[in-house]
């Protein structure tokens, strides 16, 4: 089978870090060109300053990978599926809610793949998690996602925009685990955001979902963490405690632990090659569900400015 | 066919104003019970103070209507559900977007009738509206809906809290209307809400949609407008201008104006009996995500204080 070309759009931290590796990564794919109106490219690879552009002048490409900020992400996604072009959403798949279901369905009427991407759902223990959850009773589950945003998301501005989701950029991760790997649905019964006074979006955010059992589910979101950092979920079950810590990374069991390499990236892409040959897309946006109910639900609490 | 016995749950105004005789006008449905914690209920109908209560010492009902606010909407939804009893859920659906899924989904299962029900979208003029317009070219929407809080919602304490909605409480009647007779989906590109500073939702929101042909929608709310009320939705198209007005009860087009009396609740009740007949469910949580949406992604000002 023919690679799939692909562009990746948006040549930001992540693209590089992590979208460029797994692409080369992977036999699949083979990577036609890039897009950013700043970033220069990458050596011996087509670039265009916009997408526009690299759909007028080429290289053709096959699927595109949306690296960009959610705030721009659909006017993108709609051009590429116009085009026939395959679609990777970086999480979160886009600033509402509607405009991912609008693609989802423009995606079905062209027949071509939509991919809603969540990384940590590849973390090494979550499939595990999974696969051990879902014969237990869950008695009780605990979030806790606290990391300092100075060294995670520096200078990224759009974050703290309207629909950057302040501290739900990576509380968003933890929810794309919770909602993989409990056996039941949940949703938000409090929620409060604590937005610092200079800023749109919330710093910190603390949460009680239930699922519909109604087993209790606490969520402590913190960007001001320092020192050791925390990304860790704890599920209290009738046949013990699990514990997936490193951000899905580490999984604890009753009867161990398991460590395993970081395989998120080559897991998305690998992903995204079988629902393209596959024919079908995977747009799930519970997880971007909870965080909308928690911005529609909760209250709002004013903190201290902060500044970079 | 026997009459459906159906029970009200949460008996303020809109029960009385509105369900009780759309209840007793409508063959199909005998009212069974009401429940209320305070309400005396109503002279000859058994009444319980709660749900629990009607449930454990009967009548026996098939159905119940929940008019309580949204915040407690879930566990009495859930409650019924779980005792194969139908549902009719007054707007907003639930208090978050993923309750109501979780409700839809133990309906499926169950398989009894959920009905998400949007009073506003049997208003008189509605039906007409979306037929004229399934044909049209939609160049250019404008949703004006301007009351007084004070006379519409007076010391109504919950739709001020977290969950409650604010002025979207009124808009996502509008929301209900546009999502139901517009052609394409729409998504929001930009919002402001504009809160009091002594409230925890909005008093007015400023609104930009997009339909996914590119025509904007322009969604004007504000709970301050004295005088002159306004309900109104406007649409240019290629075969000039609809305008909805009265909350969708008066509907003119190019050849005239169509004034209808009010059949709202009627329609609602016609519908839920029918939903119930053909063992299916209708919860088109469109309206309620479009708000969500706009709690997620709108920016947020604080105006003065608002007293009753």
């Amino acid at each position: 089978m023919d690679p799939i070309r692909i562009a990746v759009v948006g040549m930001g931290k992540i693209a590089r870090d992590q979208h460029l590796p797994a692409i080369a990564g992977n036999k699949a794919f083979g990577l036609a060109a890039t897009v950013s109106p700043h970033d220069p490219g990458v050596e011996g690879i087509a670039h265009h300053r916009s997408l526009d552009a690299l759909l007028a002048e080429g290289p053709a490409v096959d699927a595109v990978a949306l690296c960009t900020p959610p705030q721009v992400r659909y006017d993108l996604a709609a051009q590429a599926l116009s085009r026939g072009v395959h679609v990777f959403l970086e999480k979160p798949p886009g600033a509402t809610l509607a405009e991912v279901a609008a693609l989802d369905d423009q995606a079905r009427k062209v027949g071509v793949t939509l991919f809603a991407a969540w990384h940590s759902r590849f973390a090494a223990g979550v499939a595990p998690a999974r696969a051990w959850l879902a014969e237990r009773r869950i008695d009780r589950v605990a979030i806790v996602w606290r990391e300092d945003v100075r060294v995670w998301h520096p200078g990224q501005a759009w974050i703290w925009e309207p629909g950057g989701l302040g501290v739900f950029d990576p509380g968003i991760n933890a929810l794309s685990i919770a909602t993989h790997i409990l056996p039941r649905p949940f949703f938000l019964k409090t929620a409060t955001l604590t937005i610092p006074a200079n800023r749109a979006a919330p710093i910190a955010a603390d949460i009680e979902f239930r699922d519909t059992a109604g087993a209790p589910i606490t969520m402590d979101l913190d960007w001001r963490q320092t020192g050791p950092q925390s990304w860790d979920i704890i599920v209290e079950t009738d046949a013990g405690t699990m514990k997936l810590s490193n951000g899905g990374a580490v999984l604890s069991l009753p009867s161990g632990t398991d460590r395993s390499e970081d395989r998120e990236y080559p897991g998305l892409y690998a992903r995204f090659a079988s629902l393209i040959h596959g024919g079908r897309s995977d747009v799930d946006t519970d997880p971007l569900r909870l965080v909308a109910d928690a911005f529609l639900r909760g209250r709002r609490e004013t903190t201290e400015a902060f500044h970079d």
